[in-house]
């Protein structure tokens, strides 16, 4: 017999079969009903235990977190919640979960309780829900440039070029740290290190992309690059994955006309491929909203955001235009801007980072 | 008037029309015959010049490397090696090409001459075939495994631990070398590094990938990994990209279903996608092998390969019969294994690379 993924089962309409799926207990309630998730779905399948005839030892393995092999018939639902659940006629333990132990439990966790408990957060649906769209977005950044002919590179992660000056670099080496040879002038002999001279991560792939770009015409990136800035704000990562598409002979107006055409297809790809995961973080989001005071709630819900983007042209300013703007956008007259960026001719930064102080 | 990519145009039956295009000129023959290319195809277009009208002085900056803009009329080609046309009505240069100075001649080149001029390199023939081949090979990947209801992970690449001690690592430091902080043991103290320890490069993924496979299923990485083994032979890179699937609760005959499915798939898809590249390659081959004596040559060509390996179902060996397979398989009777692998327990590496001496 084959094995359906849950996902599969959620869909399927063939009832009375045989079926066989693995899995991990989310929940077992009442000696009877395993709420059971493989990952490939947001959705639980009920898997419905004739309690009677299974053994009372094997009855006492099923926690939460407990990996199992479920064989049954899958039925239309006569519970609330779900239309489909799986009669169970054989369950094996896979795996055990020593309740005592086992630290994912079905209940409200905190960001921090789960960061120190990284390798087990995805199994909570909030991180199987974003990891699942982050997914679906990498995918969907893919489809876009490959339908428009436009060719993947994968430019160095080791360089010995600082490209644009966008940041403070790591080093990479080979050199034992402290021990590294030293020249006649009594400087560290780089030309001893690995690529024979001083290299760093990456900051950006966008030179190497713009080479192919003048050869192949449309090219993109999609990789990690690095920043070893020392800043812990939620604005800084030191590594991160970003995308940098070049076009040869595009101007001005067809970079925008890609720009927003991209944006608009990766959004409208997970609001087609990923509508359970988005309801479910639509749903968290809202209960979030309530907990505010009435004027610091958010207008839209996060599945009419995202509709929003896609459904509006994109508005394009001048220049001059933006520092207008950002003279009447700053969030409350309290706050100033760290840099003079809405005066003409000011301080102005890729992203965000030194918008407000 | 929208411009075409080179591309389009060579497929197109849209003849008598007026159509605009941005490339890069090839060669120009007799003053008349511009061969264009604009990296969408492995083919040029031909744009045919009418010289009496046009400026002696334009006339001399159409060289090989030329950027240019071409207005023109699409029509069936006259000549030979083509079926469609443009005859130019106006032509305007984009970027001027020194012929002293513009290293891809239409001539054939080493590939040391080109590693040398490696920002041009892609305007070749042959490289440019490659890139939009691996291009096409990266997508691929993506789409089996989105197909095929994986989700992809990006696994960290900056790392404190060492998975599988599958090799020498690159450390990454924000200290400056030589000039790091010690402790009161007077060994470097990696506390005050930027992560608050010591950090390597990885040289795998896996790790990670287990513990989302743990939680979702089925998961894929693919990014860049690093070794740093000092061995400059065709069979090592310090930095390559590696994919790496993970799937709960597959056994090992699942396992080598999702190998043998997933090569076949990526071989069809270039198959199915970049038949213009894949044709340039094997001619390219072919003229290549001719060149070898009869006994060494290659009984299939390129494409032959690829389809050999779509249409036939792969052979799985026991860990005994692969010894007895090896033990049969020495290249010729001087050449000895490195290491005693053809023998019983003797030592397995990941990879062909110590196969053989």
């Amino acid at each position: 017999m084959n094995k359906s993924s849950v996902k599969e089962l959620l869909q399927s309409d063939k009832f009375l079969q045989e079926v066989q799926v693995n899995g991990w207990v989310r929940t077992f309630r009442g000696n009877r009903f395993i709420a059971l998730n493989d990952g490939s779905s947001i959705n639980n399948i009920q898997c419905v235990v004739d309690f009677e005839n299974l053994d009372d030892a094997l009855l006492k393995r099923i926690n939460t977190g407990t990996a199992v092999n479920i064989k049954g018939t899958l039925v239309e639902s006569q519970g609330k919640g779900q239309s489909v659940e799986v009669q169970v006629s054989e369950l094996n333990i896979l795996g055990d979960s020593n309740p005592e132990e086992y630290p994912i439990q079905p209940k409200k966790h905190s960001l921090e309780f789960l960061r120190k408990n990284a390798h087990l957060r995805i199994r909570t649906s909030t991180f199987s829900a974003v990891m699942r769209l982050r997914s679906a977005l990498a995918f969907a950044i893919h489809k876009y440039f490959q339908e428009n002919g436009f060719n993947y590179v994968h430019t160095p992660i080791i360089t010995g070029s600082d490209a644009e000056g966008a940041g403070e670099m790591f080093r990479v080496t080979n050199f034992k740290q402290n021990q590294a040879p030293l020249n006649d002038n009594g400087e560290v002999d780089f030309s001893q290190d690995f690529f024979g001279k001083e290299t760093n991560l990456t900051v950006s792939g966008q030179l190497e992309a713009e080479t192919y770009a003048m050869a192949l015409g449309k090219v993109y990136t999609f990789g990690p690059t690095f920043r070893a800035e020392n800043s812990n704000t939620t604005r800084h990562l030191a590594e991160f994955w970003m995308v940098e598409p070049e076009v040869a002979f595009n101007d001005l107006d067809a970079n925008m006309d890609l720009s927003e055409d991209f944006i608009k297809f990766v959004i409208q790809y997970v609001l087609d491929n990923c509508a359970d995961d988005l309801a479910f973080l639509d749903n968290r989001l809202a209960q979030e909203e309530k907990s505010k005071p009435q004027a610091e709630r958010s207008k839209l819900g996060l599945i009419e955001k995202l509709k929003f983007v896609v459904e509006n042209n994109f508005k394009r300013v001048s220049y001059t235009e933006a520092i207008d703007i950002l003279r009447d956008c700053k969030p409350n007259k309290k706050k100033k801007f760290q840099f003079l960026i809405d005066e003409w001719g000011g301080r102005f930064t890729i992203g965000t980072r030194t918008l407000f102080s």
